[in-house]
């Protein structure tokens, strides 16, 4: 057995560590064998030296055996889930659950929290007042055999090492590692026992991964390891230059997502992304029923199918039927407080959407750290999008919120050019290699 | 100010860090501020990314802050020391002490402790009973002005960011840096407020830097930055594939140092070493005085000087009258053991300083953690060195002990050949660039 030193210096050469020495390494760090220090420098040299994929393959299985697993048992169904690597207004999960449910998918999501400029799911759905999102995995269990699909946070008794890990990584500037990235999103999804699993890596100013090229090799890694361990994996690659969709904040968000359970009309980008995703869990769930995928789903919008499900799930979870009659009102945001102009006319080439997210955290809509409390009131509405032709003096953004803020400057937010845009596609799509 | 994680990320890319920033960082470190593992991750990229001359700069001045510096006061004679990186039989320090302080050189030695294979002054010099090496710098400032040297200790109030900064890298596999290694070594050195010091850089199998190169590279950096501090160095490169002298262990080894300091023949390599770090050190003291100073050196062994400064020295330190007379007797080794022999005619090509630090261990000499015992009587006589001519069957080491203990076999130690072995010069300057 290799000491902790002897294991970090076989990393620090830009070597491969043997599966049995880093399965002990991280078990000592678990069992507090191996102290933070150790594992800080191990993180340091595994940034900087990169991780080979049968060392992403163990970590990833490590931090999944951490903790609990859910129980194998898929009530006859494909279990599926879909992970996104976050942005602003990045909702489509509260569609696709209760959407890819009603058509007899199980979808044990384990949603998270925002911090920084990115929302996170669990915060959102918590405007629904009396909405439960924190199940043991037996309680979970009840659900998923009834609806199909539960909103479900990352409890503390799931990927007990990544929670460790992450909270490492944060304050010791080891964070934007692919490998170390690819171990913590699959060491949590793997833990859902899945039958396939669709990541949505998001690439542009207000994705974590700023570059196309960046998302692509995060997004190759995250597949070659989840099909190594078993769990097939399809991969989109969609644009994060500016928010997605027509508002960002909590309530808002849900609110929106709703207008697309019942079929209504939503704006263009969020609309396709959310399809594409569907398309693809639907696929991963039933590989030899390819026929008419998109229709079948733009079907269970309209019917009115997908909505239905939605509501049996969050009454399943605790929200009272008159809460759950009553969402419009309930969700609806605060008083309009701003807007801001465009100073010239032109085309909207860029959107900080960094900005957007310090905004929407001042706001009280967002968290800089993770014990900050959440307003789920407050939001952004988006009248323009990137591409956009804009006059002078015209409306880009509404600012809705419940008490008064200073108003970014329309610089800080918005570029304007004399030139039209060319936008990259909603989605790209990366082929199993 | 920089956040200590903004700062690990400028190393990580491999950077320079603003030294006003570093010094932030260190300070916060010392402050509790900035966690060990926050440091870790940062000696880490360190070690991977390299330091700049001017980082290595910040971090010795850092170093040489944290803890008390020797007073300035030089009682009207130049300041000098020397440093080794260590060995087996690496006794130099023992001669040159009493020697420089013959000569008007003011020599504040603080030695450290033995660990691993190599041994350490201070434990060498604690087989002479009633030696106290533990002094306050204001204490050691009055044996100074009586004796002109001292044998003294890095005790805990020296350096004190170095012995945090080295206890960390020892565990989180960090040492092998020349940028760490330097300014741990400067940092110490110059809180003795030097005039000028001499770097006994040591290369070969029982050396920290195994290869010329390696050493080349460490030697060159030690000048540089030592230099920029305001500190005249000089570097000289001694060859440590073997140990020197004809002695290893503690009391021994003292013994052997004696035999110099009286102008007794000893070791042909031990001799030249010494007095060329001896010669090096006189010439920093006085640059313009250099006419004949091999010549002199010699005299004041010859003449008895040297051997009697000695005595003043440890006499001054707590040694007894009667102590100091029966020298030889103290220090004489305990029984002959055993003796290791050759198997084959031949010459000596090869001998593993690492296995005889091991044994010396084993003996009771040496210790694995700095908490160990030492037993200061065992030794090893070197019969035969690199280059030697031996016949099969003839005495290459005697083992001398209180206690029986196995012997290594022959071919674990020495390599035997039938070609004659060139060897590499005794010492080699390396001049400032």
């Amino acid at each position: 057995m290799k000491t902790p030193v002897e294991v970090i210096e076989i990393k620090k050469r830009g070597e491969n560590i043997a599966q049995r020495d880093l399965e002990d390494f991280l078990a000592g760090y678990m069992q507090g064998s191996v102290a933070d220090y150790q594992m800080s420098a191990f993180l340091m040299a595994a940034c900087i030296k990169g991780l080979s994929e049968e060392e992403v393959v163990t970590i990833t299985s490590c931090i999944k055996e951490s903790g609990n697993c859910r129980p194998k048992e898929n009530f006859g169904k494909p279990v599926i889930d879909k992970h996104s690597t976050g942005g602003v207004g990045d909702k489509p999960t509260i569609v696709l659950l209760p959407l890819l449910a009603s058509m007899g998918v199980l979808v044990p999501t384990l949603a998270g929290r925002g911090l920084g400029h990115t929302g996170g799911t669990v915060d959102k759905l918590e405007a629904i007042p009396g909405l439960k999102q924190q199940y043991s995995w037996a309680d979970a269990q009840k659900l998923l055999e009834r609806n199909g699909a539960a909103f479900l946070t990352q409890s503390d008794d799931i990927a007990r090492l990544d929670k460790r890990l992450y909270a490492l990584r944060d304050v010791t500037g080891t964070v934007d590692s692919i490998g170390l990235i690819t171990s913590s999103i699959l060491g949590k999804k793997l833990s859902e026992e899945l039958d396939g699993l669709v990541l949505d890596v998001k690439y542009g100013s207000g994705a974590f991964m700023p570059t196309y090229e960046d998302a692509q090799s995060l997004a190759s890694l995250l597949m070659k390891v989840s099909t190594f361990m078993g769990t097939e994996a399809k991969v989109l690659l969609t644009d994060m230059n500016e928010p997605l969709g027509e508002w960002a904040g909590n309530g808002v968000e849900v609110m929106e997502a709703l207008m697309m359970l019942r079929g209504k009309a939503v704006e263009r980008r969020f609309y396709e992304v959310t399809i594409s995703l569907a398309e693809a869990m639907y696929q991963l769930a039933f590989p030899t029923d390819s026929r008419n995928v998109r229709e079948r789903l733009v079907a269970r919008l309209q019917s009115g199918k997908a909505y239905e499900k939605f509501l049996d799930i969050i009454t399943a979870q605790g929200v009272a039927k008159e809460t759950a009659d009553n969402l419009d009102e309930i969700l609806a945001p605060p008083e309009l407080i701003g807007v801001v102009r465009s100073d010239r006319a032109g085309y909207v080439s860029e959107v900080n959407a960094h900005a957007l997210g310090t905004l929407l955290i001042k706001m009280g809509a967002g968290r800089r750290v993770l014990s900050d409390g959440i307003d789920h009131k407050p939001g952004l509405r988006f009248l323009k999008k990137r591409g956009d032709k804009v006059d002078s003096g015209e409306a880009l953004m509404e600012v809705y919120a419940s008490k008064e803020i200073e108003l970014p400057h329309i610089s800080e937010i918005y570029t304007i050019t004399d030139e039209d845009v060319k936008l990259p596609p909603y989605v790209n799509s990366l082929e199993k290699s």
